[in-house]
């Protein structure tokens, strides 16, 4: 097999597939001081940025704090190595970790040592799923996630999101991981409201909102240039993080009743092994897929978006490699799942990181954190994490987009909108295989009925056209039909209905003219489909002819006898079908079609 | 609302929807003497070949023999109101008994009241699946099922039948629903062959082949005319269970071992109501639903098969009502699954059946039958029996297909040996749910990764090619992409990545033109990809244009900023588009494409 192939050329082939599954072999030959100093700037303001939102989301994921800064060390040094984006941040994000606690909430109580397995097994299990299907080169599955559904999905998980927060806020308990659930929850448990915890939770929000929208004009008048106003404002949350611990401090609010993060164990990760548990397996692996599947799609579609803006460019293919490098990697420490999370990935772009080395410098960073920052965070009250959260996640809520849907596509909107429904009313993982199978079944449908035209010549020229939109010529015994869409198992039985309804109400027809200039392909159960046409035709004496067939689809079809069988020819040109057609009747009993008659 | 229409319109659609829903108020006004006379002649040739197989598909679904005969009396009825086709004859068949036996064997062991009592669940179940996919128009949906799927299924499902029926010819037993478990119980049972079994078996095995392939010729030859010959020859199994009665009866086989019938209860089905036992149907459903699948896509390939045939038409979607009324009157009369089967409609087309009135005297033969013929059958041997599956079974098995498929198409045989295999390996289940999902994965992959080819002018005409297939013009400025499918969310980040590529690799581009005469649909996501496009291509100071969009897509541009936004134009035709992106770069760089090098 390798004859031919020299040595040099093979050692060229094995460097090529060494640098596509390993991307740092690329960025690192050039890696110097210049870029040095870029990324750890970056770094520093990533890593300030992600100490309280790592806390925060690993509170949302039901699990202790700590964790949050542990599934933000390794993981962005496994992403360093393998992954394929040069400015994405990986790390713990709002809509996987609420799937988390949707995930081990089923199959163990938050707190103890079980659920915190079950997130860990999660992180394995996606990671290898992740790793498996990047080894696959199956990027192209995350297409079945419409961008409609993934709108919707991401609009609905942070309506869900921060309803989840507001027990924090009010300082009430409060479960359940849908609306109905949550909010009956939150109203039967409001008489307890705490009001030292809403005197936090409230101002800390608005404060939050404050920062998102008003600070960096508030920094420019100051005097800050506007990339410098930009950045600090994103230290907003780090702010209100140390103002409430003061406050907690001060006024002694523990022993008011406000809940606070308490001790956190200080150190770095610990090495820790996922379960082998066959039965704990077997009830986490469809929910790690779906997480898998929405962290890969998130992921992608934030490096795809932040390398385009320095037109670079990243292998989906790789980045399922790089996103399981991290979730392993997350597993091993004792994290959670994590991937690419957008707000964390556009500090860091913005902040001018410039490889993937960024990222990993940010890992020290929060590895510093967690060695010599925590005892600092045990008087952190949790409503200022909760309060961060929703501030957060209220800017994923997109109200703009199902009107846009409505007017452009029925189905797409049909799509967003099942998503959002589902998504809410029955939790993060229905949600989104409601919305991708609804997705599915409207893209079936459609393809099930696709568009046909019975089309004329238009006067003087060789172009055809469809009978209904413009003024043609047509002859009774010839009926052009072009066919606006690839012959599939999906379509087959449509053609048929199609061509001899057509035929029944044209009694004089001798010719039928398949114009196939938009046919894209023809699967086996389309070619069945036009032999029975062509069978069906011959035994009422009409001869069956194609036109303008693409050349990979006559590839296919001379492969077999159905050009020998049929009742007439294969042109080139639809022009030429019509022509030889036109003599082969004998007349020229060509005449306009009446469109206001609709007849041919 | 109703403003306009006249009360006349509406008693006149009202109608047409009751004609629609119960097709006997079409063919029953025109019901006369001659079309009653043929009716009559076809149902009691069917009751004749019907009765055997009644009793041989119970025995393959684990049921009393019995059964088979309740479930083609009433459903033969229901169809007869409900259905669409003239000509389908319905009751038991072997693909749909094998699937009822894995189903209710997975609940219940054979022979107990649980076991006949999931079989009529199942039936139920069906039946108002069937029916409310029906008043949905959901017909669309057997288009899952592709010819390479379902034939492979058909094919496995021959084997895994005819394996299953071995032990009745041996006399021994044995279990499975796979050729694994079944092979694997044949074989350790094999010592205990019973040889009187095996005297019976063997030669009704052979004269049953015999008389499929040779009776028709050896009946002409005694001076039958053809048609004579073939119906006679239809009764081949009704000798052999004549036969065999006698044989037991005067050789006592009862008393060697040989398994009889034995009492078969005499009198007409009994009214039953079918389970309303939640944990049951959260059982039975997912295998209803396969057997729901799978009966309307057999019965509907037959009942259209047919139709075309005479000219006639059937309904998809009033066929579900059909199937699903049938089922429902199996149900409660103690019947099991029924579809419309193969051999039996053909054998009724073949006697001269002009309307379904044909299928209501054959239920009037079966009932007649259980009533009298009953005490007769107790001594017929199973072997028998199971001799006439094995004959029939056999003839499904189809071993020509797979490599028409793979001369044809990779993707379409790779869903036929799926399916084929995971048939035979894991059951009838597992089957079609394999052949669905990884048709379903090639067709989605297939979509995610469409054509597109660079284009170029045919000298002096205005016709564009792909460049690497013609000799063509092109100019360096200037980049031309016919886009080879619709934009779907399936491929939306496709075109963009092949865009930017392309773009990339001709740094001197100042024009692109998609061309899209062979895109049929842009639904949001794929518009998302055209924005995105439009805007980097106008970073790199690049205009875009399209042409030759179709009418309907064009409608739905226009209901979005995308046309405004856009940094060219809307061309009707590509030559236009490309002319007027020439006349834009002041300079005619016009140049014949080199098809050697493969350079623009």
């Amino acid at each position: 097999m390798l004859d031919g192939i020299r040595p040099a050329r093979l050692r060229w082939r094995n460097r090529i597939m060494l640098k596509r599954y390993l991307p740092i072999l690329e960025w690192g030959r050039t890696y110097n001081g210049a870029v040095l100093t870029n990324d750890l700037v970056a770094a520093s303001i990533v890593t300030i940025m992600l100490i309280p939102q790592s806390l925060a989301y690993a509170l949302l994921a039901g699990l202790p704090p700590v964790i949050g800064l542990y599934a933000s060390i390794l993981p962005l040094v496994a992403y360093a190595i393998f992954g394929t984006s040069r400015t994405l941040a990986v790390g713990p994000v709002a809509v996987i970790s609420l799937m988390t606690a949707s995930a081990a909430g089923a199959v163990a109580a938050q707190g103890t040592a079980e659920y915190l397995e079950a997130a860990i097994t999660l992180a394995a299990l996606s990671g290898i799923m992740l790793a498996v299907l990047g080894l696959l080169r199956a990027g192209f599955l995350a297409n079945l996630l419409s961008h409609p559904v993934v709108s919707g999905f991401i609009t609905a998980s942070g309506l869900l999101i921060a309803t989840s927060q507001l027990k924090h806020i009010l300082g009430i308990r409060a479960d359940g991981d849908n609306w109905p659930a949550l909010l009956g929850s939150l109203g039967s448990a409001l008489d307890g409201t705490n009001a030292w915890t809403l005197a936090i939770g409230i101002p800390v929000t608005l404060f939050l909102f404050w920062v998102r929208s008003e600070a960096k004009p508030a920094l420019e008048r100051f005097g800050l240039r506007p990339r410098a106003a930009d950045i600090t404002a994103k230290a907003g949350p780090v702010v209100a993080v140390m103002l409430t611990i003061i406050a907690a401090i001060i006024f002694k609010l523990e022993e008011r009743g406000v809940a606070l993060v308490g001790e956190v164990p200080q150190g770095l990760p610990p090495f820790a092994v996922p379960s082998t548990d066959l039965d704990l397996i077997e009830q986490l692996w469809v929910p790690a897929l779906l997480i898998s599947i929405i962290g890969f799609v998130e992921s992608v579609s934030v490096a795809r978006t932040l390398a385009a803006k320095r037109r670079q460019r990243i292998s989906p293919d790789q980045e399922l490699v790089g996103l399981g490098a991290a979730n392993i990697a997350s597993a091993f420490s004792g994290g959670y799942p994590v991937t690419g999370g957008f707000a964390r990935s556009a500090v860091n772009f913005d902040a001018g990181a410039e490889t993937p080395a960024a990222g990993a410098f940010t890992a020290v960073g929060i590895a510093l954190a967690s060695l010599f920052l925590t005892p600092l965070l045990s008087s952190l009250p949790v409503a200022t994490l909760a309060a961060t959260i929703i501030v957060a996640v209220l800017s994923l809520v997109d109200l703009k987009t199902p009107g846009r849907l409505w007017r452009y596509s029925k189905a797409d909107f049909a799509a967003h909108i099942a998503t959002i429904g589902m998504t809410l009313l029955a939790g993060v993982e229905v949600g989104v295989i409601a919305g991708v199978g609804v997705g599915l079944l409207l893209y079936l449908w459609r393809a099930s009925r696709p568009h046909a035209a019975i089309v004329g010549r238009v006067p003087e020229t060789e172009h055809f056209r469809n009978i209904e939109r413009h003024a043609v010529f047509t002859d009774p015994h010839i009926l052009s039909i072009r066919i606006d869409e690839s012959l599939t198992y999906l379509n087959a039985h449509w053609l048929e209905e199609f061509v001899m309804e057509e035929v029944a109400d044209h009694p004089e027809l001798h010719h039928v003219i398949l114009m196939c200039s938009a046919v894209n392909a023809i699967d086996a159960s389309g070619l069945e489909s036009l032999e029975a046409i062509n069978h069906r035709l011959e035994d009422g004496g009409i001869k069956l002819h194609l036109s303008e067939v693409k050349g990979p689809v006559m590839d296919k079809l001379e492969r077999t006898h159905f050009v020998e069988d049929l009742g007439g020819k294969v042109y080139l040109s639809q022009a030429r079908a019509f022509a030889d057609a036109l003599r082969d009747n004998g007349d020229s009993d060509l005449q306009p079609h009446d469109l206001a008659r609709g007849q041919i």
